[in-house]
C-alpha cells in the first residue's frame, strides 16, 4: 500500500499514519476494534497492504543506530557496550550519535537517519519541548525504543530503571543518619528521569515531615557555572549537612568544590550521587552511589529493538521494562 | 579519469594507486620527479585527469566517521568531543563506531565507509597484523587522518603526542625518588604507542644503569586476567617498589590489587599512570597521571581531515603533528 493510501485512511479514521500502518500489519498494540475499522475502511477503497514493504526496508543497512547526550558519562558507555553485544550476535554494525544535550542536533541526527542508514534507533533522548522527530520516525516505520531518558507521550518500547525508588530509599537513609538539610542537585530539570529523581527525594523528606526543608538546586550543564552555584550554597548561613546529586558530574563537582573551601566529607557534608563511575570505591572518601545495571539496559533495549526489526511480537511487559538500580552505600555518607 | 586507467598507470610505474592519483592531483606529498614521470605517462595514453572528481564524491554524505577501539576511556570521549567541536562548525554530522580491540571488527566497520557513508574517516587503530583496510581507503581515495594509535606504514597523516618523552621523564623522576623496581604495565603491546612508551621506560632506565631491574608485564585486555597478573607480581618475593602503568585501566586495576591485598599507596608501592581520567585527583591518595591532549588531538585531527575532504594542501607540520602531554605528579608517587 502507498503512503498516500495509508493516510487518506489516517485522515478519514482519524487516526495516526502509524496506528493505520501497524493495524493492517496486525500489531499487538493496536486494540482489535481499531484494527476492524481500519481494516473495513482499506477493503472498501480496495487497499493491499503489503507485510513486506517495513521488512524489505529494514534489510538494507545491517546497521542501528544509538543517539545519547554525550559519552563522557560512565552510564552511556557501559551501555552502549551491552548494545554492541547484541548487534554482534546478530551480525549488525552500531553507529553512535552524540547530541551534547542539544535538541536541534538531536532533531537533524535522528531525521538523518529515516533515509535508510539505519534499521532501528535506540535513544536516550535530550530535552526539549517537543519531539516531532520521533514522531515522525514512528510515521516512517523506523523502530525504535527508548532507554533512560525517555519520552513519555510517545508511544515506543522503554527500558528504564526504579529510580524514584532508589532516590526515595538513599533520601531516606540519609535522613534516618541524621541528616537534616539535604540539598538535592540536578539538570535537565523537565527530563522525566529527573522528575523521577527529585520526586523520589521529595517523598522521603514528606514521609519524616522534613519537607518544609528541601532545597533544590538546578544546575547548569557548564562546569564552572555549577561549581559557582555549589560554592554559593555552601558558603551560605544555612548549609546543607548533605548532597544527593541527580547526575554523576554534580557528585564529583561537590568533591571539588569541599576540596578548595576545606570541606571535610562526610564530617561537614555527606555526599552521594546518581554515578556508574567504577572508580566511585578509589575515591577519598568512597563516594556513595546508585548505580544503575547500565550494561543491562542496553542489552534489554537492544534486544527489544531486534525484535521490533524482525517484525516479531513483542512480549509481555517489552513495552516498558523497568530494571532494578541498587545503592552502594559508602563512606562519604557515613555519619 | 577511470579507475582502470589510474590502475593501468600504477601497474605501468610500479606506483601505488593512490600515488598516481596524489601525482595527478599535484598533491604536495609526491615528488616533483613522481609527478613528471606520472604526468608523461598519461599524456602518452591521452588520460584526462579529473581534478574534480574526489570532491564531488566526497560533498555526499555530509559526515565524517570516528574508528576507535572503546569509549569507556576517558582519552577517546575527550579526543570525539574535539572532533564534534569542528565538525559541528563546519556543519557536518560524526559517526562514532568501536572496535573493541577486534580487528576484524575494524576491517568490516572500514569497508562500510567506502560506500559513501562518510566523506573522511578518523582512526585511533586496534593491534593487527596488518591494515589492508585502510589501503583500500588510501586506494578510494577516503581521506584518512590518525590519532593516537596510529599505523607507521600507512601513509596518511597523523596526531600523536610524544609519549616517550613522558614516559621517560615520569620514569627518571620515579627513580630519583628513590625507586629501585618499577614495573611497567602494558597491554596491546605491538601499537606504536605501547612501542614508544615502553622505549622511554627503558631509557630511564638505561641512563640510571638500571637496565636489568627491568619489569615489563604484558596484561591481558580481560578485567580479572589483570588483576591475577598484578596479585602474582606483587606477592612475588622481589616486589616492585613502583608500577607505571602504560593503561588508564591498569593504574585502576593496581588501586583494586592494593586495596585487596592490604599495600599501602605510595608507602608500599608508588603508582603512576597514562590517564585521562578527570577525577585522578579526587583517588585515595590522588594518582599521578601522564594527560594527554586529548581535546586538542581531536580538534586538530579533525581540522586536517577537513582541510583534506575540501581539497586544500596540508599545512608545514601537518602530516605528523606531535602535541604535548603533561605530566600531573601526585601523591600516589611521593616517597
Amino acid at each position: 500500500m502507498a503512503g498516500t493510501d495509508l493516510k487518506k485512511l489516517a485522515r478519514e479514521l482519524n487516526l495516526a499514519v502509524s496506528t493505520v500502518s501497524r493495524a493492517l500489519r496486525d500489531s499487538h498494540e493496536i486494540s482489535a476494534a481499531t484494527k476492524a475499522r481500519v481494516k473495513a475502511l482499506a477493503d472498501k477503497y480496495g487497499f493491499r497492504p503489503n507485510p513486506h514493504a517495513s521488512s524489505l526496508r529494514q534489510a538494507k543497512s545491517r546497521t542501528i543506530a544509538v543517539v545519547v547526550p554525550e559519552i563522557r558519562n560512565n552510564f552511556f558507555s557501559q551501555a552502549i557496550n551491552g548494545i554492541e553485544l547484541v548487534a554482534q550476535e546478530k551480525g549488525y554494525h552500531v553507529l553512535i550519535y552524540l547530541t551534547h544535550e542539544n535538541s536541534k542536533q538531536e532533531h537533524e541526527v535522528v531525521q538523518l537517519l529515516q533515509n535508510g542508514r539505519a534499521d532501528g534507533l535506540l535513544i536516550s533522548v535530550t530535552e526539549a519541548e517537543s519531539y516531532p522527530h520521533l514522531e515522525a520516525c514512528r510515521e516512517a516505520e523506523l523502530p525504535i525504543v527508548f532507554f533512560d531518558r525517555v519520552v513519555d507521550e510517545i508511544d515506543a518500547p522503554r527500558v528504564i530503571t526504579d529510580e524514584k525508588l532508589l532516590a526515595y530509599q538513599t533520601c531516606r537513609r540519609l535522613l534516618e543518619s541524621g541528616c537534616e538539610r539535604i540539598a538535592f542537585l540536578t539538570m535537565t530539570g523537565n527530563l522525566s528521569i529527573s522528575r523521577h529523581r527529585q520526586d523520589g527525594y521529595l517523598q522521603a523528606l514528606k514521609e519524616k515531615g522534613k519537607e518544609h526543608l528541601s532545597i533544590i538546586v538546578e544546575c547548569s550543564a557548564a562546569d564552572d557555572h555549577s561549581r559557582e552555584q555549589l560554592k554559593k550554597i555552601l558558603s551560605g548561613p544555612q548549609r546543607p549537612d548533605a548532597v544527593f546529586a541527580a547526575v554523576e558530574k554534580l557528585a564529583v563537582d561537590t568533591y571539588e568544590v569541599c576540596a578548595e573551601m576545606g570541606l571535610n566529607i562526610p564530617e561537614d557534608l555527606c555526599v552521594a550521587g546518581f554515578s556508574n563511575l567504577t572508580v566511585a570505591s578509589l575515591f577519598n572518601p568512597p563516594l556513595t552511589t546508585v548505580v544503575q545495571p547500565a550494561y543491562e539496559i542496553g542489552k534489554e533495549a537492544a534486544g527489544i529493538l531486534f525484535r521490533l526489526i524482525e517484525g516479531k511480537k513483542l512480549l509481555p511487559g517489552e513495552q516498558k521494562r523497568v530494571l532494578p538500580s541498587h545503592l552502594e552505600w559508602r563512606r562519604s555518607t557515613a555519619r
